[in-house]
């Protein structure tokens, strides 16, 4: 049987394009014990892949050149080899960039799709949800009356943190790209003010505008000089995420930026970065409380959904340029 | 009865000199209820009064011009206007830099140097013990077989760090601007090893050499370009406490550095600033312990004493050049 499945060509160096995939053909091999035959239904594009793309170890291991990519999907169960597994099952996992596959059916999880969308096991109650869950609460540490201010905020991971602060009582400030994704923030999910990074002509002056009481808490998904100024404005015992750098993913050399230990030790502030395999032990805590919120209506989620496999290329790169709201999942 | 005190004469503007410290004398008032008369044993001097000098707000009031410096001070009780202090009583407590001061009972501590030297409560057994004690085992949490990285390894607090991250099984590799200070360490602090930054020709490699299994934990008293090569070093779920940035205290602008938070990120890091009155309600936990540690012997104590009251600038002044091994004492 033949299907399709996206290898990367060659690692890029800055800014990747569509030169850096490539499309193959494949035969599946038969289906061993054990395993199961799955059909690629939703796939996650995640601003961390860009890094897999690199030479070298970081927190993940890289992307092989000449292989398949592989990401967070969510399949259904077209044939098992496995006890646990049945034809029509939905799962999710991490899988390759493939139209079909055959792989071990330890590491899959069921999911149950009849109260939430089963790409919802990509967004708000998969790893972007538990990102949000986690680094908020345990690092921000939110208290009613605080400010929380959060770059990337029109991201999948951004508009959780928002949604989660707001439940726990903040003034929430995000930023984002355009005036449509700030009216987004605005009007669809409660935040109290936003700003359009690219068009605000004084970052630091709009921020200490929109945070009369100053910076209490900074979930960063972005980095680079939006940060620098986010930082400048902070109170003391301010908390910092790092949760991402999407605006040095493609940098050839991070450069420099100002030195602010100085107000680190001079406003005691706490800055810690994370990466969701830290909470893996406290999953199903994280899961639970967010499946709860979105039961009850505290949480929304946004998907950004492009249509058909041969896009997830495509659809990677968007990231970049900020052409996603929230979750980007690609549907086969 | 005649009294001299040393004034701010103007603020400085990058590094301070003489001529920013102006010697007065002054008429003592009469002795009023609840008031002490003090005079002066034992003068500090820290880091952290550089910033005093400065105007506006920090952590802490700034100095002000044409009035009395201020800081820890041991004194002797003259005469005492008040019902807890009593003529030869030993004392400590934030005071003027006066030879003599008549000032409020309350907010002054009395110490006992049966078994500790006068000057221990300036060192040792106060704020740089304090400040070594929480930073280190708050921020850091150090465990046994980690590394610690320690700049302005032979300062007051350094050396307390050091002497701690051994009791609790540490390896501990220190940075010192002398090779007599690096000796020193090496020698009689029980440090694993140490470099002298003023003559290593790559202190990226010489970290790397001494820390062969990476950079557990950083207590950092220097800031500046120091930390960004130990920070370039940092392992997994690394925790740096940010004590003290006193590369920077006399530039008149931080500048930049490379950016590091997309190490952070990856590394799962953590940065805390702290200031040693965050842990106030905590001191006598820290006191107890480390007069249990000095009493069995594993925590010794070096001081740098400098005879002569009206040697006050100069001392304080010397912190900025590493005249000091240990804690800084001017005394009267």
């Amino acid at each position: 049987m033949q299907i399709e499945q996206i290898e990367l060509a060659h690692r890029p160096c800055g800014m990747p394009t569509l030169t850096n995939f490539r499309f193959e053909t494949k035969v599946l091999p038969e289906l061993q014990r054990n395993q199961v035959h799955l059909k690629g239904m939703y796939y996650s594009v995640d601003p961390y892949m860009r890094m897999r793309m690199n030479e070298g170890k970081s927190y993940i291991p890289p992307f092989e050149v000449n292989q398949s990519l592989n990401g967070g999907v969510v399949a259904k169960v077209i044939a098992s080899q496995h006890p646990e597994f049945y034809e029509g099952d939905e799962v999710v996992g991490m899988l390759p960039w493939a139209t079909e596959c055959i792989v071990p059916g330890a590491g899959l999880q069921k999911i149950d799709t009849q109260y939430v969308s089963a790409s919802s096991f990509l967004g708000i109650l998969g790893m972007p949800g538990l990102t949000a869950y986690f680094g908020l609460l345990d690092i921000c540490k939110p208290k009613s009356g605080e400010t929380l201010f959060i770059s990337g905020a029109a991201g999948a991971v951004g508009l959780v943190v928002a949604q989660i602060a707001k439940i726990k009582g903040c003034r929430v400030i995000g930023l984002a790209g355009s005036d449509d994704k700030v009216n987004m923030l605005k009007n669809e999910f409660g935040f109290d003010d936003a700003i359009n990074y690219k068009t605000a002509s004084n970052l630091n002056a709009s921020i200490t505008e929109m945070c009369p009481n100053g910076v209490d808490m900074y979930f960063d998904n972005v980095g680079g000089s939006i940060s620098d100024a986010v930082i400048s404005c902070i109170n003391s015992h301010a908390r910092i995420a790092v949760c991402g750098q999407i605006s040095l993913y493609n940098e050839t050399s991070l450069g420099e930026g100002p030195r602010f230990l100085p107000l680190i030790l001079s406003k005691s502030a706490l800055i810690k970065g994370f990466i969701i395999i830290d909470y893996a032990e406290r999953f199903p805590e994280g899961i639970a409380q967010l499946s709860e919120w979105v039961g009850q209506g505290l949480l929304k989620s946004k998907e950004t959904i492009v249509d058909g496999f041969d896009q997830l290329p495509n659809a990677l790169l968007g990231l970049f340029s900020g052409k996603n709201t929230g979750k980007m999942i690609v549907k086969a």
